[in-house]
């Protein structure tokens, strides 16, 4: 049995407009309705059987991870971290974790990022990996190149270790297109999929010889913490430790490294080229991924990749394009400068413009809240709140609101009052009421708020009270 | 003195999705902030001197044109066709209704979705046309070709009638390429601007000439109508005149015309290629036309033009492209192909879709509405009301209405009872209650209407009195 370590990290920079720091890669939802980190969770049960994964990502997608897995009966444990430090600190301290219940434990780690079309090829992949683990290896999901690509790093495998996997002879780092088509000519390099399998037991003997500072600084995190129900908070020091990839801290330096070479319809999901090419395309290469405003319309174009979710897209002519649409920002780019597109949110970090971090419609505990529209001395927003969900008991200094129910039943306190309003209703908090919104039904609540004051900045707000720890 | 005659008409379905059927080309904003249709009128007086112009457009304009040209001091006299009938039959009965005051009149009409650069230059050009005009010509501007030009008709010019104007040899209708750049380089080829100058008296001979049943049909339309303050609305006669350019039924046909070969920035504004052309560049080619979110970031783009009004867009890796935003429809489209816009648009018109026809923001009499967001039984609007301006008094079977104001001062009349409202403060309209909005203050009224109902159509509304004859 497997212990899956997902690794849900990676703004996914070059997935901009859709991705953001608010709403990173492993949210997104491409192919299937559901987010990648969903599907990551789906084939970490299939593995696990009803063992709890472990997930490692930061504090702030703690909610957002959770509603994603609201369906599952078998729920994860969260490790959370305050902040980003690459994937050695993260698998580290996931092997320590494991290793105190049981130092045998056999781990799979697995980036909730990627995109894995053939789960039974998965499945099969993972048990191999598994017997070289048992064997006290580190196995290494390696993929066999289809296309010269230069985006990924490449391992060049040796000899057979067993039936299914190979010694490592290199890693080589991201290649340019002559080294790539060669490698590819040559049959003995698998790209390296970032997905690990190994005994915590093992890792931590590879860390104590490779990176012994790492591994100790690890555990000093892990060991002034402890669990609160299904999550772990990693304290300030764990922001402190090296920034350094697994590959870097351990794999290309341990000897005890195998390389099962598999395929299984893997995408790293790594740009838009990426993205376009998981989707099924028409006559003439064309894909997309719309919603209500249905299809595109596209006149005379090739190879062509439209992302929208509410706006009608034409094209005209295009080749070899990428149209990304989102409420507030547009990506339209050369198809084959897919990598590029982080130098546009590196632009708009600098100039401090939000579109590199929020989207339009902002994710809560509770719900969600979308800007509608803002003028001089209001704003309006959408609100919906979950079912048996509640803001906190709230206050603001400089605006009051108007509330109109559009669906659903909601439980609304101001100052000494609560009372219980359904649609076409409506109420108004004034300037200093102290309120709390809440959702008592079913059914998700649904309310359009107006605001009206000087100052709308969300930072106008004091809690007294919360269900979420926010005060 | 002459007497411009602005024919204000031209769907424009080429520059979709910015120009619409309730939105067309004449009001778009291009260069300088004004609609076509205002720079038009401004150069119009500037001919017209203390005369007020005769605009013919379709009665659906006439509250959009009133409003464009509310700062104007001196107002136009409005023919309101029921359903526009190309150039000709609108050219007839302004002429009819010019002679009416004054056979001798000196008419200039002139298009109002063209844009001129070159005020001066046109200027001089009317009063070379005003001469001719008096001697019992049809003068005609041509423009002189800059480029093989092949989306234009041309003029060839023969002898001298005068020291500034050509007798005409032939009217050519748009060449091909090769023919267009043999016009070029012979010199004696114009394009054909569509600007006219004649008497009133001239203009009907030529007409009771070389198309005598329209003449007569126009004639009846208008005998049958009766000025009614600032506007002629002609019967629904006017619409079964025969739907033909004025070119067809009389230039190409009459022997009195003269072509005023100038130059004055002029540009027919006919698709985006040509409205691109009409802005600064930057050192690599690249246009926009943005506002609120800034400029586009271009990341190695060339001849590339961005239209945004509310989006952050970035283009990467871009060469001769268009990118048109609006905040329900989005253009991406080769700029050489800008022609085959028009073709979007008519599968919208087949589909069904009303992007082909309305914005998110409606224009009324009494101001704008802009949806911003609906749902299952609820709908939300912006509704801004201008100084003085009142909806009608209404009614609704299916929806009730709460109304949030966020600026300005409202007189709401519910049932028998009205009330003075401003900013922060909000009501309810119950299904079924006979209600009016109105706004009594010198600032502009802006409130937020969320409906909820089962049926939240347009058409559910029914009318008690209105200011604008809509009963």
């Amino acid at each position: 049995m497997l212990l899956p370590i997902i690794l849900s990290g990676g703004a996914g920079t070059r997935l901009w407009p859709v991705s953001r720091e608010a709403h990173p890669k492993p949210f997104m939802r491409i192919g299937g309705g559901k987010s990648l980190f969903a599907q990551t969770y789906e084939r970490a049960m299939a593995i696990a059987d009803q063992c709890a994964p472990l997930i490692v990502t930061n504090r702030e997608y703690y909610f957002r991870s959770r509603d994603e897995l609201a369906a599952q009966a078998v729920k994860p444990h969260y490790l959370l971290e305050p902040t980003g430090r690459n994937t050695a600190p993260a698998i580290t301290v996931a092997a320590l974790w494991a290793a105190r219940q049981d130092d045998d434990a056999c781990l799979l780690a697995m980036p909730a990022d990627h995109l894995i079309t053939d789960t039974e090829a998965f499945l099969k992949a993972a048990q191999h990996a598994e017997l070289l683990a048992r064997d006290g290896f580190i196995g290494l999901f390696g993929i066999r190149p289809t296309t010269p690509e230069t985006g990924f790093g490449y391992i060049e495998m040796g000899d057979n270790v067993s039936q299914q996997a190979h010694a490592v002879r290199r890693f080589v780092e991201k290649p340019d297109a002559a080294t790539a088509a060669a490698y590819l000519a040559q049959g003995n390099y698998v790209w390296n999929s970032g997905i690990f399998c190994f005994k915590a037991s093992v890792i931590v003997a590879a860390l104590a010889a490779c990176n012994p500072a790492l591994l100790e600084a690890a555990r000093a995190v892990l060991d002034a913490t402890r669990a609160e129900g299904d999550k772990t908070e990693l304290g300030a020091a764990f922001s402190q430790l090296e920034s350094i990839s697994i590959d870097y801290a351990v794999m290309e330096k341990a000897q005890n490294i195998a390389v099962v070479p598999a395929e299984f319809g893997w995408s790293d999901m790594g740009a838009w080229d990426a993205v376009s090419d998981m989707i099924p395309a028409d006559d003439h290469g064309n894909t997309s991924n719309t919603s209500s405003n249905g299809q595109p319309i596209f006149i005379d174009s090739r190879n062509t990749y439209v992302d929208s979710r509410d706006r009608l897209v034409a094209a005209i002519g295009l080749d070899n394009l990428l149209v990304i649409d989102t409420p507030d920002a547009l990506l339209v780019a050369d198809k084959s400068r897919s990598q590029e597109v982080r130098q546009v949110v590196s632009q708009l970090k600098a100039s401090g413009h939000e579109a590199h971090k929020i989207h339009r419609t902002a994710l809560r505990p509770w719900g969600t809240y979308t800007v509608l529209g803002e003028g001089p001395g209001f704003k309006i927003k959408r609100v919906l709140v979950k079912p048996g969900q509640a803001l906190s008991l709230q206050m603001h200094h400089h605006r009051s609101e108007h509330w109109v129910i559009v669906s659903g039943t909601a439980n609304i306190t101001v100052d000494d009052s609560t009372v219980l309003m359904s649609q076409n209703q409506s109420t108004y908090i004034p300037i200093g009421a102290k309120h709390r919104l809440a959702n008592p039904g079913i059914t998700d609540l649904v309310l359009i708020e107006v605001q009206c004051g000087s100052y709308l900045g969300e930072d106008d707000i004091v809690r007294f009270s919360d269900a979420y720890g926010r005060v």
